[in-house]
């Protein structure tokens, strides 16, 4: 038992196999209060789709101060089809963009790491992928996601003309820079910042705003560049090169589904969105798998857990600095993999093929072991 | 012998190994010159770092006139990290971004094609790319490489704000999707446009041009949308399931690239730059290998000069006609894989390696046979 208040966590399953997934972690969380003494305080809302078909919009102000408030957030996923054709300004995408802008979620923490256990699951050659352990660092409330002007106008001949609006300052950039070079010190000591310095003026800024806090503060760190396009070669050409990599929010998105991709279960990989700690050293922070709703499969009972328990694996070690709880959560799933059990997206052939309830029960199981 | 003017090429060979790939395509020039009896007016100059270190500038005003008179411009490659430090007006790139727009070469054609020698050069497993033939037809005059305001503005308190300007309209939009549909129809019948329709509104309007031309005149060909994330991830995971893949500059630059890396011989891929044609029927053309200049082995000799030479029997069968030309030319590619040699950047085991010029000398002979 712990003296200390219980930790806040607001729980927004969202859309597509985000509720499926996070009733594994539900289980999880009963287990830990159960078998471990610990208590959390959790609240749980919707987002996305659900809350578009609920109140009419992707998040309320209301679940966006429930955000605030909390210790830490864990987020399913959104995105579902039948909001395709609703207009800009409904999209189930804005529930995870205005958090992210809101809380001044800055730095996206996503990891792209082969399990020995799966290496095979890759589209890559066992040897270019074994042992891959990389960890992007994407910019996620600046670029040309939230850049103005932008919108679609109408011109005098009644065509149209999109505009979209890519801004980076100085300071934006050295905050998202300080935190892949903090990482690489506990990770190979090396970083590969990515921008198209060669076309684009932000990525030229982006490139000297780096290289001058290097120099400054970073110089026991290895720093790189590449252009995006090359990045993107490289990561299908030798991906082991790689330590961290850190880049803006477009090329974030694009190139860490790509790094994700690569270790061929995608349903495994959970990631952490980072803010800036307050005066009482409070961290915002919100954790979600890499997966997205995946609609074609959502509702079967097939979708994997695993990203998702992992991502609570990652709230409780990097939010509540629950160390303990975090390892024998990521013990137990290894285990459990080794066990052989598989979910349809990483089954292979001598492998026990199990549906999301029973992938949850087999880590429950370990737990109480 | 014919009786038409001789046809008009203008040769820029460029930076880093591009001097080095291009001379053994002048072989190929002389030979159908010698014996097949044909003539070309050609004309060579310089592009990129080569024209900064002799005129200070990375393209002459008189080169572009020379690029809009000639009937076809074969380029090969520019980009030189001796001019990585000189200003964002003096960038060796340039001299390609600027022949892409004063021409108005707007459509970008690049094939990932595996060949079935090589399919073991690729990192993937051979069962995922084998018969690969994916084209990418990339926008190439707007999107965020050319929109305004663009630049980097200091601000009162000193620091930096960089600003990028992603800009398209209806009729931008139009005219190369049009290209891919038209590609389709002599390819599998199917196009996929990728943009990101969820976060900017750019891409919407995208997504919408597309559908509604598709629905207009293209009923015909199937129509799929992707997200520019998922793009990269699915060709990954299983890039066949493509045929032509159509998008805007930036997201074409980086999954052009990624999808040519999934062939394992980038040394082998041409593309071709389009522009519309004019009320003569002359078409601007612009024919270029997709590897860019290489710095790190260029002089060694031991480059693959292939992709530069199949860009020039794409030339010969898109703007001269001459279909027999290109097939000769192809053919002795082949069969000189066929035959087990192979540049460094192509090696695999059992083969015999060799450098660009022996690489040309074979492929003459087997033109001569
Ligand atoms: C859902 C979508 C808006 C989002 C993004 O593009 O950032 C997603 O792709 C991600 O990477 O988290
Ligand atoms: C050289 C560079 C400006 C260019 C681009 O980004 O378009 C290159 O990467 C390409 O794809 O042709």
């Amino acid at each position: 038992m712990t003296a200390q208040p219980a930790k806040k966590l607001l729980v927004l399953p969202g859309d597509g196999i985000g509720p499926e997934v996070m009733r594994e972690v539900t289980r999880i969380i009963t287990w830990l209060e159960e078998k471990r003494g610990l208590s959390f305080d959790i609240t749980e809302d919707l987002v996305g789709g659900a809350s578009l078909a609920e109140y009419g919009e992707p998040i309320r102000d209301e679940v966006i101060e429930k955000a605030r408030a909390a210790d830490a957030v864990l987020f399913g996923s959104v995105g579902d089809p039948r909001w395709n054709h609703v207009g800009f300004d409904k999209r189930p995408e804005l529930a995870i963009l205005k958090l992210r802008q809101e809380l001044a979620l800055f730095a996206n923490l996503r990891p792209a790491k082969v399990f020995d256990a799966l290496v095979d699951a890759s589209t890559l050659k066992p040897d270019v992928v074994r042992g891959l352990d990389i960890m992007i660092v994407r910019e996620t409330v600046g670029g040309i996601y939230f850049g103005n002007p932008r919108g679609i106008e109408t011109l005098p001949d009644g065509s149209k003309r999109g505009i979209n609006t890519e801004v980076y300052t100085t300071s934006e950039i050295e905050r998202v820079a300080r935190v892949a070079f903090d990482l690489a010190r506990k990770r190979s000591g090396r970083v590969c910042s990515v921008e198209k310095c060669n076309v684009m003026e932000s990525g030229l800024l982006w490139k000297e705003v780096v290289t001058d806090l290097h120099a400054r503060e970073y110089k026991d760190v290895e720093l790189s560049h590449m252009l995006a396009d090359n990045c993107a070669m490289q990561l299908v050409r030798n991906p082991r090169q790689f330590d961290v990599i850190v880049t803006g929010n477009l090329f974030g998105d694009i190139l860490s589904d790509l790094a994700s991709m690569l270790t061929g279960s995608l349903g495994m990989l959970p990631s952490a969105t980072l803010g800036a700690a307050d005066s009482h050293g409070k961290l915002p922070a919100l954790y979600e798998p890499i997966h997205g709703s995946a609609p074609d499969i959502a509702g079967q009972g097939i979708a994997n857990p695993i990203a998702q328990i992992l991502s609570f694996a990652m709230l409780l070690r990097y939010s509540f600095n629950m160390q303990d709880e975090g390892q024998l959560i990521e013990d137990a799933v290894s285990n459990v993999l080794e066990s052989g059990l598989r979910t349809a997206d990483i089954m292979s052939d001598g492998k026990t093929r199990v549906s999301t309830s029973v992938m949850g029960d087999a880590i429950l199981g370990e737990l109480d072991k």
